[in-house]
């Protein structure tokens, strides 16, 4: 039986502040990582939300991420923006670039952003609904630690690289979907490693190759990703597309940049931005209701839009409180006493 | 034991040209058309080779594609060209518009073509390979025709939806990916239909919405994405940027304006280009090598590249000859007698 500790949403924001600054982040890093954190929290996003300060607080500890970093803007062409992170954590870039790869995009039709040189800890969502509630299409993708093997192999070679994709809809909060490519997130094979339970046989393999239900031999061997060939296929698109083609680390140099700190990995973002307004001009409110078709024909046959469970969650948290377990608090609450 | 007739790629590409002009297809389309086919037949994909002629002949047949279409280019924003096929067969259309869109990605860093109001009937991999060869990053997909139910239901909805993927390589063709967000391709379930073999069970589901291993309930019920929800996630996706993002067609748009000929499927394809020259400026062949390692790391383990297989067929087919089995010989020598 797990026990839970309510807080409200200011003492949750107190919280995540306290931990983070008591680790030495600069003021305004700290605003826009607990923003970060505060919406996953919120749309019930448990890895992503206050449990991922134990990694940022971690992440800081090792000196893996700078905790004054001053991201600077890049205006390389018209369909272009970059923003150096500056080795910091990822929000306060991301933040500095979306408005110009927004006005880039509503000129060009498309436009691409590149967050160069930054430490992710959070989910990919966050960086692109945004650009659907400001009526755009939004697409983002990041390269991680070099966890994952490729199919038909049998060592690391790819992150849990996720993709993730945002659709506006009238009257609707968008369609967001955010999927790592490995067949699960990393978090949930240690989860089941800390309870001693077996993990399906299509997640990860053992450090000889082998197929393996055991958790901790998983850890030590090779995720596998999604969907075999064609997972893996994806997972090799996105280490190159948000990697080299942005000048930034893969996830072979990622981990070895990490050199056995585990804290969170370092490297780019690339987030699409495409203005239906500019494709389609007076008709693309007439195309974006064609969609609410598709939509349509999903959930009337029962089945769920990617982003619904997200959303139900937002609902039920909008006043909080915020219900966390009790271990997780007590970590907390040491974390911030440093 | 199949019986196989050798073609020299004179004879093959003149047959082809027989059965599309005998089926009144116009000269510049039957050349275009017969470029794609060769080029597929070329590099061992039999489906989308010779073999899909006997599609092609039954488009034309259903009068499901315009004879003499006449693409149509617009210049539509600094990023988007858009090129309307006419209701013709896409390579022509992708031929008006391959040149605009390398400019564009080259000045603007990123863009996009959309090709609309076109017949697809081939393979992804052969519109966006010259984008790679030409020194760029490429991405295409396109929706079908609604046979594939999203993860949870049991109705289609999604297409095929095929995405692929082009990256430039010095001293190498392309790494290229093409692959359809179903298990498998439609064409694979009816190839088993008519050997009376029995389907893998996570292909496809009976019109009742229960896991089949019949190939024929299969057909008359819904064939299911690959990878759960997060290929399920990835159609709808593919399902949204090319279709009512382009103000083109849906999947279940098609398939009703198909009204049951079983024609080649009608809408828009999708196709960005990204140059690394323009991103990266000085740096951009060093980064480019830089992808090199991430190639070695799965090929050292012995681990294929995707598009390693239709290479070495490549190679082998050089100077032909090409061999078909004597049952599809007999079949197209008949389609070109009409």
């Amino acid at each position: 039986m797990t026990d839970f500790v309510a807080l409200s949403l200011a003492e949750a924001r107190q919280l995540s502040i306290s931990i983070l600054s008591g680790h030495g982040l600069a003021a305004d890093h700290v605003e826009a990582v607990t923003e970060t954190i505060m919406a996953a929290e919120r749309d019930g996003c448990a890895s992503h939300g206050l449990y991922r300060l134990i990694v940022c607080a971690h992440t800081l500890k090792s000196n893996a991420v700078a905790r004054s970093a001053q991201p600077r803007l890049s205006d390389i062409a018209p369909g272009l923006v970059r923003v150096d992170a500056d080795g910091g954590f990822a929000p306060l870039a991301h933040r500095l670039g979306l408005p110009v790869l927004l006005a880039k995009a509503r000129t060009q039709g498309i436009a691409a952003m590149a967050l160069n040189n930054c430490v992710h800890f959070a989910a990919l969502w966050p960086d692109i609904e945004p650009i659907a509630v400001a009526g755009l299409v939004g697409l983002a993708c990041t390269p991680s630690h070099a966890w994952v093997a490729p199919s038909g192999g049998t060592e690391p070679v790819f992150g849990t690289n996720p993709i993730a994709f945002a659709w506006p809809r009238s009257g609707h909060p968008p369609m967001v979907f955010d999927f790592a490519t490995s067949a699960t997130a990393r978090g949930e094979i240690e989860l089941y490693r800390r309870q001693g339970r077996a993990i399906p046989d299509n997640w990860a393999i053992d450090a000889g190759g082998a197929a393996t239900t055991d958790a901790s031999a998983a850890l030590d061997g090779a995720m596998l990703t999604f969907g075999g060939h064609k997972g893996s296929a994806l997972a090799l698109m996105i280490e190159l597309i948000a990697g080299p083609l942005i000048g930034d680390l893969t996830s072979l140099d990622s981990i070895a940049h990490d050199g056995g700190r585990k804290a969170s990995p370092l490297g780019g973002v690339l987030i699409l931005a495409f203005d239906p307004k500019t494709l389609l001009g007076d008709r693309a409110n007439h195309h974006l209701n064609r969609a609410e078709t598709v939509f349509a024909a999903i959930t009337d046959q029962g089945a769920r839009l990617p982003s619904d469970r997200r959303y139900a969650a937002r609902r039920r948290h909008a006043d909080g409180p915020i219900m966390i377990g009790r271990g997780l608090y007590d970590d907390l609450l040491a974390l911030a006493e440093i």
